[in-house]
Order: structure tokens, then C-alpha cells, then sequence
């Protein structure tokens, strides 16, 4: 029998459980009926303590409805659940975070966001998944609103990040400055409209970006919503640019296309300024692979494979993003995003490396850059208690 | 510094947690990307592979709106997390299962009916719970109608069938027949309610029962939904009875009312026939305590405390009734709960007892009891398969 993933998962019958945290055995009288009905009348006259009375603090959603699992499209809430599975084991293993796999029978905004609305209650942090654009910008512009705990949506700000941090590491690896240089970006989904948003909050600037899919330059007049369409605008707008157009001069691309493997011909590469740079993010086969990236001379190769090195996966991001953000209460915003990113390029490149390793301690390093974020706008009684419920987090997982 | 249920409750700051079921270290390929793209893929080709390949098996939904927490009424979804955490935390402690708090912001049936339509595909279950009436009652027959997975709603199902095996085993132990004595219910909620048809279910004839709020008899003119009607009619209707007249002469009475303590005088109990019994079910203060029960001369007592014997409580039914349907993938019905009220209370007579202990084996045969009933409308192969879940799941929880 040949051991494949899916016979592993079918093996486990799933990725994720619960478990009881208080000693049960000859205190039901206590953690049920009839003790439990003190808690619930302390939260009833408080509604502030449902944050120290219950598990909400450390209780987060990884919701999704199924529309672009990975790079597989609308599949179903059904098919897209082992992603969510594992989504919410990492955040146990590498953040300590109890997080629900929830697919969800919803193929509208509104259905989306009627119900994170109605589940917010029981929960500290929501991570939006796979759902395709635009639905996804407008659910998470919406739930911001409405909602009052943090929400992040994976594809556009963990993987935007991660992108970030390894664009930052390959510019000064290659010796280049950022300003200088075109960069190519391949596909308008999640992933390269949220690394265009942070790189604009970060440098101000990204005129020198070019948006492309296969057949020609993204603008303004082909984005599917405001949001794009105003992203785009900022960027070089040449009319009906190629992909092969665009790459002359480039010397970054950063690839991460719905086709994967075979969307445009290696060779296009070989156009490319040199030193450059290729991250080729299509999940689960990238656009180009590491062999061929090295046959057409590119200096810097990464992919979102989590069994290579320079992995550009979000996961990387996720478990201390979230982490952090349930510290501290607060809404993510872009400049989180790009301290994270300059944060992490460099503590890398002390390392030699273009982005840290899974198996450093790069999710406590988030969480901090996070709290480090918002406690530079508050106050420093606010500020200690956000480190110490940080250390409290980061031993209680140590144990 | 007291050590109070809200004390301990902080200490933990929750009851539940999630946990990793695979080893993740080093196989991130396998579970996370690309390899969970496989079983993805798999499921997406035939749904039926998600009960395999995912947690959905073993995974419910504990579903409150915070409408009608314990006695407390409606104190709102956050109010309500503690209850829905520690029936989540006796979900897997009893039975294995992983089971979410869920406390949602819905006020409408309709807006519980979307929530549990749009979350059906990543729960094998749903347990509504303390969600007031006649909401509760509405939105499970719908619920049942629109989803495939089964739901119970415990007060009305849990409770009632430990009340029905409480009120058999009482029967029994005084010497009398079922059908010659008066039983009077006091309330009526879902637990009274659920009790009424489960006896209506077992014996076909509920005219000797008598329902009375603290201020006169229940008919259908004062039911609040056409089933509570339907119900009511089939009962003893005596216009304008009292809770005093209507426990003249009546050997049973099953309090479950909404104000708890001091809802009526102890001293009417001196005129129930003799022998009688009283379960005074109000939570988390029963009608009357077991030392006023005891002065005004019942033979015999039960609450739903769980700090006193005979503790007709639905924690001792819920866990195992939810494992049989899950291992069943059946709706719930009437005959199920009074197959099992059957069978518990012979079982707990046989040593002496009114209802079964929380410490015995009480919920592997609570799930055997739902295994047998839908076995005995299904061929051979499909109860052997069941038989084998059933026996795996349960030494599973043995490990």
C-alpha cells in the first residue's frame, strides 16, 4: 500500500481535537450545573469578563466557504475542510492557539458575513481562508467594520507578508535597492493584491511594480473591484504589456498564478536583469521549479513548498500574526504587515538567509512584533500587560 | 481568598482546548501544503470521503443563542459560553467527542436556522442548547427538515429521558402502575414538554397527566406553538385547576419551573396521595430541597443537582446519545429516547437504583441502546459496521 496523503489522513481521521483543560472527575458540580451558573451570571453583569471566565481569549475561527481552496478553485466547504484542519492544527502546534475548522455553506458576501457576525460572541480572532476575490476583500473590509475582533484574511496578509519579508531579504542579498528595480508581479489574486498593498504602505511608492497575468498588464480598467482597481492605478500602467514585455529589465518576478506549472515559457526568464529574483508561489505545483529556475540563471529561487527551502508560505506568518493580535484586542492593519516584514527580513539576513526557518523561533518573534506595533500608541501600564500576557502565552506552551 | 465556581472558572480561563491528532514535526508536506491537497481533491470528487479524511466524524456543535441559560433566561450569547464550554468539556470527557462552544448573536429563529445551515458541513452533530421557547422547538423540527447530520436539543431530549427513567424506575419502585396514578408536571418548558411527548411516545396515553403553571392547568388555549398544543390536548385539561387542587390525589410530581425556589408552598405536597414521588428539577436551585422534601413526607426525591443523588440531570444522557447517532448518522426520534429510558431504568432497578450513576458505564450504553434501535431497521451489514464503530470509538476513549 503505497503511503500517500491522503492515506494519511485517512489514517487519523482528521488532523485536530478537542480537549478538557479543567478536572472534571467529582466537579461537575463545579464546571457544570450548578456552579457554572456563576460565571455566566458574572459575564451577564460584565460582559468584559467573558475574556477571563471562558476560553474566548484563546478561541479563534479559520473560516472559509469553500470557493478557492489552494489553487483548486470552488470545491465545496466539504473539500476544503482538511485545509482548514490543518490550518487549525498549526495554530495549536506552533502559536498554542485553539482554533475551529469551519467550512461554511455560503457562496455570497452576505452569507459570510451574517454568519461571522453571529459567531463573533464565542470567539477571540477570525482567520478568513481560501475564498475567492473579491469576496474575500469585501467580507474582511466589512467584518472590520462590523466586528470588534481582529480578522485576517491568510491568503492576502499572511502570504503578503511573507513575500515582503523575502522580497526585502532578496534586494540587499542581490546588493540592489528596492527603488531601483522593476518588479514583476504574476497573477491579481490574494496573495500578490495584498503584497502590493503592503509594499505600498511601506515605501510610498510602487510605481516601479508591474501587475501582469498571462496575457497582459493589469490595470485599473480590469480589476474586479475598488479596492484592486485603486492598488492598481499606483502601479506602472504600461498599455497591454506581456508577461514577456514586462520581464524585459525586471528583476524580480513574483509569480503566484491560479494555472501553476506551464502558464508562461521558462525562457521568458532568461530576459530578466541580472542579478534576479523568482519566487513561484502557485499552491500546490509551482509555476517554475527550482531546477528549472537554476537552468535560466536566477539567483534567488523560493516556492510556498513546504519540503524546500525558502518556503513563502504563509504559515510562516499565520500562528504569531494571530498570536499577537489576540494579545493585544487590536485590528490588523498594513503597517503591522510591513513591521513584521522589516523585522523578520532582517533578523534572516543576519542568518544569511532569505526568510527564517519553520523551526526557529519565528512565531514568538511575531507575537512580539505585533505587541511591539501597538505599544508604541498606547500607554505603558496597557503595554506591560500586553508583554506579560505574551510571556504568560509563551511559557504556558513551553510546559 | 474564597474558592468559588467563578474563582476556579478564572483560574482555568476556559474548560476546553483544541489538540493535534498527527505529527506535524517535519511533515508539514503531509498535512499542510501541498500534500493536503490530495485529500482535498479526494472529498471534492465524493463527498462521502469527508466523514473519512476529516474530523467531521467525531466533530458537533454546542448551539446556544443565550435566550434561555440554565434558569437565568436570556442574558446574551457571551453569558452563555460558560454552560456551552462545559458541555463541551462533558462531550469529550464521557463520550470522545470533539465538540465547539458555540454562543451565537441570533435572535431570530431564522437567524439560529442560517447559522446552523451554513456551519452543517464541518459538524457530524449539532446539541442545541438553552435557547428559549417556542424558538427552540421551531427551529429544531426546521433544522431536522433542512440538514442531513443529527440534532438534538438537549433540554427538551437529554432531560426528558432521564425524567421518563426517573418517573419508570420511581413506578416501579412504589409499587404502583404507570397508567392508575396522576402525574402532574409544574412548567412548561422543554423539559416538561420533551418529557410529555416521550411518555406519550412510550404509552400512547398522557390523559392522566395534569400540566399547571404556579397559577393554573396548561390547555391548548394557553400554548405558545401548535406542537405545545397538540401535546396539551392529549393531557387531563381540568379547567381552571390549580397546582394545589391539581396535586390532590396525584402520586407524581415533576417540577421544572422557571422561578426555582419558592414558586409554591411546600405544604401542598402534604396532599399527594401516598406513596409519592417529586423531582424538582429547577436549576440552579431546585423547588423545594430535599430536606423540605423529606419533611412533607416524599418517598421519593431527585434534582438536577449534581452535588445530590438521583440527579436527574441530561448530562448523564447527552454524551452517549450523541455518540450513537453520530456512529449511526440517524436522525434522532421519539423511540429512541424511550428505548433508552426503557433500558436505563431496568438496568439501574436491578441495582436498586432510580436512575443510573454518572461513574457507571452509563454512556457506552446509552450509545449501544441508539446503535440497537436504528440497527433493528437495517440489514445485517450495516449493523455490523455500526457495531465495529461503536466498539472502535469507544476503546479508542479507553487508551
Amino acid at each position: 500500500m503505497e503511503i500517500t496523503p491522503s492515506f494519511l489522513h485517512k489514517l487519523y481521521r482528521g488532523k485536530w481535537g478537542t480537549t478538557v483543560r479543567v478536572p472534571i472527575s467529582g466537579n461537575l458540580h463545579v464546571y457544570y450545573t450548578p456552579g457554572v451558573a456563576q460565571p455566566c451570571q458574572d459575564i451577564a453583569a460584565d460582559k468584559e469578563l467573558v475574556w477571563s471566565l471562558t476560553n474566548r481569549w484563546n478561541t479563534i475561527g479559520v473560516i472559509s466557504n469553500g470557493t478557492r481552496i489552494l489553487g483548486l478553485g470552488d470545491i465545496g466547504p466539504e473539500a476544503g475542510l482538511p485545509v482548514m484542519e490543518g490550518k487549525a492544527a498549526l495554530y495549536k502546534y506552533y502559536a498554542g492557539i485553539d482554533a475551529l475548522p469551519l467550512c461554511i455553506k455560503a457562496s455570497s458576501e452576505e452569507g459570510i458575513l451574517s454568519f461571522v457576525r453571529a459567531i463573533e460572541p464565542s470567539l477571540g480572532g477570525i482567520n478568513l481562508e481560501d475564498i475567492k476575490q473579491p469576496d474575500a476583500f469585501h467580507v474582511l473590509t466589512a467584518a472590520r467594520n462590523d466586528l470588534e475582533i481582529p480578522i485576517i484574511h491568510d491568503d492576502m496578509e499572511g502570504t503578503a507578508i511573507v513575500i515582503l519579508t523575502a522580497l526585502l531579504s532578496a534586494v540587499t542579498m542581490m546588493g540592489l535597492r528596492l527603488e531601483d528595480e522593476r518588479i514583476v508581479l504574476l497573477g491579481a489574486g490574494s496573495a500578490n493584491m495584498g503584497f502590493l498593498q503592503l509594499l505600498d504602505a511601506l515605501t510610498g511608492d510602487v510605481g516601479n511594480v508591474v501587475v501582469v497575468d498571462k496575457d497582459q498588464t493589469y490595470g485599473s480598467d480590469n480589476a474586479s473591484n475598488h479596492w484592486m482597481s485603486s492598488l492598481l492605478r499606483k502601479t506602472n500602467l504600461v498599455k497591454k504589456h506581456s508577461l514577456e514585455q514586462a520581464l524585459k529589465g525586471a528583476s524580480i518576478l513574483i509569480a503566484a498564478s491560479r494555472p501553476g506549472p506551464g502558464v508562461f515559457p521558462v525562457e521568458y526568464i532568461k530576459n530578466m536583469k541580472k542579478p534576479r529574483a523568482v519566487f513561484s508561489l502557485a499552491n500546490p505545483i509551482p509555476e517554475i521549479s527550482r531546477e528549472e529556475a537554476e537552468n535560466v540563471g536566477v539567483d534567488i529561487y523560493a516556492s510556498g513548498r513546504s519540503d524546500e527551502p525558502n518556503q513563502v508560505n504563509n504559515s510562516l506568518i499565520f500562528p504569531g500574526l494571530m498570536l499577537g493580535l489576540l494579545v493585544t484586542r487590536k485590528q490588523y492593519n498594513a503597517e503591522v504587515g510591513t513591521d513584521i516584514a522589516s523585522s523578520l527580513s532582517l533578523s534572516s539576513l543576519s542568518e544569511g538567509k532569505l526568510i527564517p526557518a519553520m523551526d526557529s523561533n519565528v512565531h514568538a518573534h511575531i507575537a512580539e512584533c505585533v505587541v511591539n506595533h501597538f505599544s508604541s500608541k498606547a500607554d505603558s501600564k496597557q503595554t506591560i500587560k500586553w508583554k506579560d500576557e505574551l510571556s504568560w502565552r509563551l511559557s504556558r506552551e513551553q510546559k
